[in-house]
């Protein structure tokens, strides 16, 4: 087992292996003395739920479940709400531990659930995604969806701890699997070419989920996220980066009623997108989006736009992203590979013609 | 025009004057670059949003304002739903501001949306009742009622400014004014023997509104709040004691599903049941509950739990409440008149006893 600690106030573990969901002592650390509530769902519940009931401790007080159903379209109001009065029925109090056994909308929305209830109960983070071990469950980011927009709601809540079983991923789908590597790959494209060449090297063996290759991956990309969300607690600046390809993802995501793509899908084609844009402004030598691109196909990411998704919707929906300004849209961009930055006021008219190129 | 200074971080002031919020360099030095929402209810926006408004400098984006229906019973999800929605309609980005003009009812709805929108935006608190300019505005706890409780859902989210303009005052109606009284009258049962003493020898001119009287008791409570805000921002120890009377208040107010009384006249009769609890517990003299009666007396605040509401349906309801624990009821109690201290694992048939007294 490896741990990573992120050191924000209070710091907590993320605790990286095989197993790690089953572990008595684990629990014992974490778990407050009163009601614990966990939130699953309908997937993912049948799988994990009974381990990791039988691994929590002779504990003080009741013990219940909610298994939501599966799907970003569920990450709403009405699913918070159930959560919400789950932890009535359990008669919560502030005392009260949030389980969020999932992938990320799993955490998104207990983690919200977990930061209004009572203005904030504990949260334990047991991520059963690729993506969300390498990058949702870290860092307190909390959200449901509006109609309007993504992740429109949401609050700041650390986690007390997080639970990363590398053996959960094993069931994990072909596409869900891949939508994680995306956002791996992304730590290599925004702070770390050394790690974006070793993934593009190892991608066989990431494509067949060798043990080895997983750990190094997940161990590297969970260090890179702690590391900046430590610095940047509440995305006031260095975090942003963490952004790269994300204003692109979500407005593909939101364009598509959250049906089409699943989040690291779309985070693929945004990746691509911003180091095309990024080629276009003159900011990163020609040839970048071409590396990008390379990558993320030997993992077998989508780069393109598909066909009967209007460029134009596209950027209409971006400019209600939450990183827009009345300055105009701000993105995420490359410098270099392993380099991003931060770009104020993007012309709209490159932004349209980079979305336009990359249609399929 | 007085101030005082709210030291969390960051630290944000308290402006208490007639006519603050009429004053335009406060607004050009507190509002955020991006669109501003002003939030407030029926029965003040026709008051003060035109003033309001006429003070806002050439803003460089749009302002907008929601008037919701006024009371409690609209402090709900609905109601949060239409500012996030207003937010939405005024493409409002994360450097939006929310102005809450109005009472606790609207600071706490309003605060809870600027809590939660975006994962969080600019908040200016302008308190236009008694009760909230002592309380309600400061310290950062927004929130939203459950139909299984008051407040059960909330965040802490520390507005930039408050502005507490003693003009308004004048038109508040009568039980209002009372209701407030009570909130500042609890600092001095808390912490300052010295300033209870005051308000009862200063009755007769709280109770006319003298300016005078008025502005040292709003400077006075606002300074104790402040003091104890900065002491504990996240209500970890010492401002638990701020909840003095609270635990009962608020299963008044639910029991009679917030229309019967106004929160200050449920504080009021909960810190009378306070005291009696304290001294049947033996924690504070004999005489002190007395005492209380005849502060609040003074100011006509009640003190009885009214007939028709069941002592064992409110202890039913306390066992919710966000203060409880797993080990049992904590309290808010008194020591002596001018200091509080919290007692856990409380004797419910010594409570129940207290409350059954106390009925008229």
């Amino acid at each position: 087992m490896k741990q990573v600690e992120v050191a924000v106030t209070p710091p907590y573990p993320v605790y990286i292996g095989r197993g790690v969901l089953e572990q008595r002592s684990l629990w014992q650390r974490h778990l407050a003395g009163g009601p614990v509530l966990v939130v699953s769902n309908e997937t993912i519940a049948p799988l994990y739920l009974a381990p990791l009931l039988s691994a929590l401790p002779e504990h003080p007080a009741p013990i219940d479940y909610l298994a939501l159903p599966d799907g970003e379209e569920h990450k709403n109001v009405l699913g918070w709400q159930r959560v919400i009065q789950a932890l009535v029925d359990l008669r919560a109090t502030r005392d009260a531990t949030i389980v969020a056994l999932g992938g990320g909308v799993i955490g998104d929305l207990a983690g919200f659930a977990a930061a209004t209830y009572m203005r904030g109960i504990r949260l334990i983070q047991v991520p059963t995604t690729l993506l969300a071990q390498v990058d949702a469950a870290l860092g307190g980011k909390t959200a449901i969806n509006l109609r309007a927009g993504k992740n429109l709601i949401g609050a700041f809540h650390q986690p007390a701890a997080v639970l990363a079983d590398l053996h959960v991923l094993a069931t994990l789908p072909e596409r869900e699997y891949r939508a994680g590597l995306a956002e791996a790959v992304k730590y290599g494209l925004i702070a770390d070419a050394e790690f974006a060449h070793w993934c593009l090297a190892h991608a066989p063996g990431l494509n067949a989920r060798l043990d080895g290759e997983i750990e190094y991956l997940v161990h590297k990309a969970v260090a890179h996220k702690a590391a900046i969300v430590t610095a940047d607690e509440k995305e006031i600046g260095e975090r942003a980066l963490l952004n790269l390809g994300h204003t692109f993802a979500h407005a593909l995501e939101t364009a598509t009623g959250y049906r089409h793509f699943l989040h690291g899908e779309a985070v693929a084609i945004g990746l691509y997108l911003a180091a095309r844009l990024s080629e276009r402004l003159g900011l990163v030598e020609a040839g970048a989006a071409q590396s990008v691109a390379e990558l993320l196909s030997a993992l077998a990411l989508p780069v393109h736009i598909p066909a009967g998704i209007s460029p134009a919707a596209l950027l209409e929906r971006m400019r209600l992203d939450k990183k827009a300004t009345v300055e105009g849209l701000r993105l995420v961009l490359l410098k270099a590979l392993g380099e991003a930055i931060i770009h104020n006021a993007v012309p709209e008219a490159d932004l349209l013609s980079v979305m336009e190129e990359a249609c399929l």
